[in-house]
């Protein structure tokens, strides 16, 4: 199937022609881009992951998502979207001169945008979530995200959502 | 001297009683608060710090200063705030059993927050930046924060300010 445009809350007009599967993966298709003014959402939190993907990450989530983290609303209603923002994680010379030793680490080139966007009925079989990434600007593959449910699962008593909202 | 309130651009209120100093410190005074609604502005980057520090941090502005940071508008205007919020660094037992190893580190508990305020007449001595920070919401002593701009000084060039925006 090939669904019609989702008009999700806060006005953004996400994407049309995005086929829900069974891993919750939106698979590309013409005319897909990340949701309008991402990158002015509030932020949740921060993170750091070591080893392949040495990154530095900050997910911020829509006004839907910003306003069930605070209140405590679980499961995240239709609409969430959050999003994980990722960086080159890479050591600061210039930070680095002023503390005066090798500490400091700071955000390089982008290398990924992922998003989960909450839509109970339409990706029902992946715990409600919908899993999407953007390389520079690109979706990626549908089969590159497949796996992306089954690595949720285990914080299902959070929603499928790892990050946690930082006061 | 006590200067009168400031009105800073966006509407935010900020803090009466808030005497000039030559090294940028904001002297604490009753009433002093962090900027009303400082936690909902937009990222401009995030960094870890190692060290005495450990923590993970973002950096956040005013719409003053992301206006600044994407028109590539430098030194930046007056009523420009960036924001500076900070968590323990610590490691994610959740998230490294689903990476398979010890390879995540998320935001703890907030350590404090720092601001940096424009304004270039009344802090013309440091660069037009004072420097406020907050333990628990509470402004630590001006005389902790005596040496904030001389740290800054090796980023003259980019108006004194270390983080870049990242996309």
């Amino acid at each position: 199937m090939v669904a019609a445009a989702i008009a999700l809350a806060g006005g953004v007009a996400y994407m049309g022609g995005t086929p829900a599967r069974a891993d919750g993966a939106i698979a590309p298709a013409f005319g897909i881009k990340p949701p309008s003014g991402y990158r002015d959402w509030r932020l949740i939190s921060v993170a750091h992951e070591e080893g392949k993907l040495n990154d530095i990450r900050a997910i911020l989530g829509n006004d839907v998502a910003i306003k069930a983290y605070r209140d405590g609303t679980f499961p995240f209603p239709d609409g969430a979207i959050i999003a994980r923002l990722a960086w080159n994680y890479i050591s600061s010379e210039e930070n680095n001169k002023v503390f005066g030793g090798p500490q400091s680490f700071v955000a390089g080139t982008p290398t990924n945008v992922q998003f989960m966007l909450k839509d109970s009925r339409k990706y029902a079989s992946t715990g409600g979530w919908g899993f999407v990434q953007f390389d520079d600007g690109k979706p990626v593959e549908a089969a590159r995200l497949s796996g992306c449910f089954a690595c949720h699962v285990p914080v299902k008593a959070r929603d499928f959502v790892f990050t946690k909202y930082s006061p």
